[in-house]
């Protein structure tokens, strides 16, 4: 067995770990939805797995609905609902017919139906009616996540070029219920910004997204301007929200599977929320301190980090953890630095993160790459590329945030 | 005990375990330095405690020699020693003429004779024959120092700019021999790079100097760019050199105490070498992680983040590190970050470094203070002002890199 074989081992089975299937029974195991009809809206990269459980579960109890997915995230039909796929992380006109077609699903309802809303993560891409025209809203998105701003701070923004995010959405099902079942994507989970929230009331104000525009410069219309100064829905009463799932459970279940392969292993954190390249850095840095101990550790951090795209190159958060760590970890041949997206999407690239060991800057640099230099332009893919280290899963089914791991063998 | 009593202590009594006497008096226990003169030529931030120690043991052995260190760091006159007072992080003409001076001192020695040189990190700015005019000298330190450029990449460049760095001044002792005692202050101990390595043969090349320069766009003159072109000796046959304290017995010592205090006490690195900002939320990440165990916990880092220079306030690595872990650490009583240089100096302040809890943010929220934008403005010396929270010990005695510890208390 290589270290390798051991971030697999690991990696799969966190990710088997952090499927929303139970997680979705548990919370419709006691639900009673009364004799009214009920009405499906899954929204998220999740969507698709959740919907899946809820339809299985509830059959015909269910009177219709739609699963809205990012592209190639759908794994076929799934009656009685319709299937949408659509753009992620920048919306796209889908995105906008899909949530349309969702808004007259839920329209018309009376106070004895329900809108199962089941929620996760890209939600806030995937479901949008936005109050300004759409390639603004997409030039929006694309500002802030190139700006390095959290997601708490985008969405912030986001919610108020809406009219179904912040709580809105809620307001148009009514007088039907919301019964929301939430995969939590985001550290802490703020039921307000997973999604953005479009069934919970939103705790952030006109001056928080004023304050984010101004933090990292982002430009906006007067149109948009506009927007931001009008205050989101601070209560909904017809609302109920369970929130399943979390990169905690993803962490936990890594670290179980480290210990199945004989790794004493600790989780530092699971709402890591830095830079990924000084994230990579820092879990190098314990590398470097552990290489000589003779027991087989494994470090453990879930979350999500940040990148701070100043280059032109292609990459994610995931695989620039992992690249940045190859430099650090450079030589040392028993150690290894993987991380992951569990929705198995690392930034706009194919792979869901990257993996390192002590050779693979030893390999890049007899290609003539240098990691300093990849990572200033933001390039991380191809790097990785090269030295064998990108971790390729497709869709997962979930999608609970990230997990990065350090392993170190005995030398 | 307050968690701010449990950081003093520990603080102090890594600082206590860190100074050089020991080390230096282990270094010289068998030393047969013949029966030549033994002139010495001490710079560093720990120079003067360093001499002191040296004087204490050979006595009358010494035949005379000069303490080279950094303003306010001569605790008093020291004989035979001469005592000179220089400039850093930016040298300044008091540097240049004490090395002109130490230049004096070594010239016409016999091969009988010894220069005990005795170094410690800030040589590099207070040790300078320069090869550019000074005050260009110092405007290139400048340009580095702003750049985000590591230690070594600095001093990569300033050999080249020097006739007494990159194992220079070895040759200007010859014939005499030169015994050094070194006291590291970078991480991995490079004894090329510690005070730019004046007796020890350069690792580094020219090439490696003109990437530096490209990398973080250091503007050269032609004078200055023909000087990185002439290479620097690769051996020397004179030199023997000792390698004393370090920043893993500071980390050491810092886990001895917090033990004593009833923590449970992790060492995660000791070398630590990412941006100050993001070490500071991970540091918060782990804090988040485990403030509700029910354990007093702490987790220990040492070596040398790095600043990456945007705004025009006054901070340092430290200062940073304990500000960003205020705003992550935000509402938490029973958590603090700490961290301080070992050497009394963080950056260009008064300060060793800061203190942060849990109450750190509120105290500056209160005060209309924000944390985000004064790391953005590098002004964390100002802030932690406000908030009760510079740590100020004076120079040290000392210089073996920084230590930045996470404490959490029983909730």
């Amino acid at each position: 067995m290589t270290i390798r074989d051991d971030a697999k081992f690991i990696m799969d089975a966190a990710l088997k770990a952090a499927l929303p299937d139970s997680a979705v029974a548990k919370a419709l195991a006691h639900k009673d939805f009364g004799r009214g009809r009920v009405v499906v809206v899954a929204v998220g990269k999740a969507s698709w797995q959740m919907a899946k459980t809820a339809v299985e579960l509830l059959k015909d109890r269910v009177s219709g609905g739609i699963v809205i997915t990012k592209y190639h995230h759908a794994k076929g039909p799934l009656p009685p609902f319709e299937i949408r796929e659509a753009g992620h992380p920048v919306l796209d006109a889908n995105s906008v017919s899909a949530t349309a077609r969702a808004i007259e699903m839920v329209s018309g309802l009376t106070a004895d139906d329900t809108v199962l809303l089941l929620l996760s993560g890209g939600g806030s891409a995937l479901f949008e009616k936005p109050l300004v025209p759409l390639a603004e809203l997409q030039q929006i998105t694309s500002q802030l996540l190139a700006s390095g701003a959290d997601i708490v701070s985008m969405n912030t923004v986001r919610k108020r070029l809406s009219a179904v995010k912040g709580g809105k959405f809620a307001l148009l099902c009514r007088p039907a219920r919301v019964y929301a079942i939430v995969l939590s994507d985001i550290i802490g989970d703020p039921l307000d910004m997973i999604a953005s929230g479009p069934a919970y009331p939103d705790s952030t104000t006109c001056s928080d997204a004023r304050k984010v525009c101004e933090r990292f410069h982002i430009q906006l219309s007067p149109e948009a301007q506009a927007c931001l100064d009008r205050e989101t829905p601070k209560t909904l009463d017809n609302v109920d929200t369970v929130i399943t799932g979390s990169v905690t459970e993803l962490a936990a279940a890594g670290k179980r599977a480290a210990e199945a392969r004989g790794y004493k292993a600790l989780v530092l954190t699971s709402s890591l929320d830095c830079q990924a390249r000084e994230a990579g850095s820092f879990l190098a840095a314990i590398a470097r301190e552990y290489r000589d101990k003779g027991e087989k550790l494994a470090f453990l951090a879930g979350g999500e980090t940040v990148v701070h795209l100043l280059g032109k190159g292609k990459g994610g958060r995931n695989q620039e953890i992992a690249l940045s760590a190859a430099e650090g970890i450079r030589g040392i041949p028993n150690a290894a630095v993987f991380s992951f997206g569990s929705d198995g999407t690392d930034g706009p690239t194919d792979a869901a993160g990257g993996y390192a060991d002590g050779m693979t800057a030893e390999k890049l640099a007899a290609q003539g790459i240098s990691i300093p230099e990849v990572l200033d332009a933001n390039d991380a893919y191809h790097a990785l590329q090269k030295a064998d280290g990108l971790i390729i899963t497709g869709p997962t089914g979930t999608n609970v945030n990230d997990l990065s791991v350090l392993l170190i063998d005995r030398p």
